[in-house]
């Protein structure tokens, strides 16, 4: 930290993102992308605007905006798109909490949700998941404040039904509800069909999981037109041409493939459920995960060995040192190649 | 606004970009994109990692922050690659800049410097130019503030010496002095030089106009290693994988291409000549310019009627309504054709 640094920002701890490693061969099971490539039209309506990249791109970006509407069934003034859904939960913090409005959020979500509220100076509260993982809903009925869900969560993969996250957003209405759908498409409900009713409602969605954009950096929200509105001055005052021409354009064109995206989704569905089996066959306890990776603890090796163990077998898996889930890894759906090898990686060495 | 929108940002009044306008065939001189597309090796490179967009980008992004140190003539770690010089300069802000470190800046100057001080509710302070639109450096010596200042400045293209430059940057040893260097590829001096020197200068400098990428989103810091890594600290507090391994990909490649773009920027450079002299001889008063713009104003139209006879002609330069600056027009320097275009349309209407 130089002497320079603000000394606003003492004692924030920046997100540590999962390795991207360098290494060849790696089997790559930590960051929860899609092992398929984007569909042919995607990659090729990127490629239509290589030679167009002198010019800035819309920053309406409504050939993406209106795509995103028809798909979701909502409104183009209902959508915003932005550089990963990392940048619209930011906007979101930066848009509605302050002092008297305090976030609050599960203990064990995702990471970046206190780094937001520590950038951003604003007070935050983490509420203990239940001791089996869930969330116990009635911690958020009626508090009054700014709420953050991750549905499914994450690392967990345990999601909420639609009827419990209504409740919630019913129960705060003078309080925005964030519901962070990144990994929705693998199982779970997703709220956006809640948006006209409640004012109060944004959703949070990526192409990094099942839309297979990762490396694009694309994520949305969708909410009433006020609350979008109030996200396009925070974007207009942060960064106008938030998404680059390349990524609308990438993005535009998956959405036009939704079969192929769907076809993925039932493949990546059913190498869960065999992981699941074969996990739980070697004597791992595994949560009931509607994401695309599971959250598994073995019943004799700790996470962190279980974790190296794989790591020395070319298969990279996510290890959290947190208290509470130090025991288990969150393991990304690949493959049915990539977990058939895991799987009789681990059967070696317990 | 909706109700749950933060007091915080009460008044905030967000950046107006430039229009994209949607309309075919217009001349576009308003934005100051470059003419050229990206380079071939540019180009290539983007299309390259289409097929792995699945896949995270390397946070680090090592291949383009090597490549730039080597360009530049200094360390990796003395380089940050952000989602256009936007985002860097937002990070600066965020960094350097609270309470007892307000920021100041000219009166007349890139138009994104105090909504950014606004959004992160920094005080700040606008040192009107001389009446000439120069900056008088002995407004900067030794203030004790947080300095931000585009060099060469928009929109009046206007460029300070090293010298100068050296001189603000050395009065203010406790404080940063951040150089938007967005235009300094046509004609001026780069403070880069200068980083190993002192510890508070941060250069900003983007890939938007001499290296034809405005729509890829691509712009960088070059500084000490410690300010580097404070911004580091801001990026990974944000958006880790800020810039999109399309981007990252495609600047790398640009990098690579140097001979092209130093010869793109002699031919912007000759046709800026070129327009400079034709509107002179129309009875233009146009500043001294150092980018790839001109500012001019007519001795018998006002800056408004010259903006609307260019765009009834389908050329559109940028306005602005501010009360110093009202009687000119910022033009892009485009190609030859565009620019011949643009002289016998405004023959035709004085």
């Amino acid at each position: 930290m130089s002497r320079f640094f603000s000394g606003k920002h003492k004692g924030l701890v920046s997100y540590t993102p999962g390795e991207q490693p360098k290494i060849e061969n790696l089997i790559k099971l930590n960051t929860n992308e899609s092992p398929f490539p984007p569909s042919k039209k995607g990659q090729e309506e990127a490629s239509k605007v290589l030679g167009k990249l002198n010019l800035y791109s819309d920053p309406e970006a409504s050939i993406l905006h209106n795509k995103l509407a028809e798909v979701l069934g909502v409104k183009a003034s209902q959508v915003l798109a932005t550089n990963g859904s990392d940048e619209i939960l930011n906007f979101a913090f930066m848009a509605f909490c302050d002092e008297s409005h305090p976030a609050v959020f599960p203990d064990i979500t995702y990471g970046f949700y206190p780094v937001f509220a520590q950038l951003n100076n604003i007070p935050y509260e983490e509420i203990p998941l239940k001791e089996n993982f869930t969330i116990d809903i009635k911690d958020y009925i009626g508090i009054n404040k700014n709420i953050f869900i991750a549905n499914p969560n994450a690392p967990t993969g345990i999601a909420l039904g639609l009827d419990e996250i209504e409740e919630i957003v019913k129960s705060n209405p003078d309080n925005i509800v964030v519901i962070d759908e990144a990994y929705v498409d693998f199982g779970a409900e997703s709220a956006v069909c809640l948006i006209d009713k409640y004012p109060n409602l944004l959703v949070t969605q990526t192409f990094s999981k099942s839309r297979s954009m990762a490396g694009a950096r694309l994520g949305y929200g969708v909410a009433s037109e006020e609350l979008i509105a109030d996200l396009n001055t925070i974007k207009y005052s942060t960064n106008p041409y938030n998404v680059n021409m390349m990524t609308m354009f990438a993005g535009y064109g998956m959405l036009c493939d939704e079969e192929y995206t769907q076809n993925n989704l039932k493949e990546i569905i059913s190498v869960r459920e065999y992981t699941v089996a074969e996990l739980e066959r070697l004597g791992f306890t595994v949560l009931s995960s509607k994401a695309n990776f599971v959250f598994a603890k073995h019943c004799a090796l700790s996470g962190e060995e279980v974790y190296s163990r794989l790591r020395e077998n070319g298969i990279l898996v996510r290890h959290f040192t947190k208290d509470r889930i130090k025991d288990y890894n969150r393991i990304t759906i690949g493959r049915k190649a990539d977990m058939e090898k895991m799987i009789s990686v681990i059967e070696n060495f317990i």
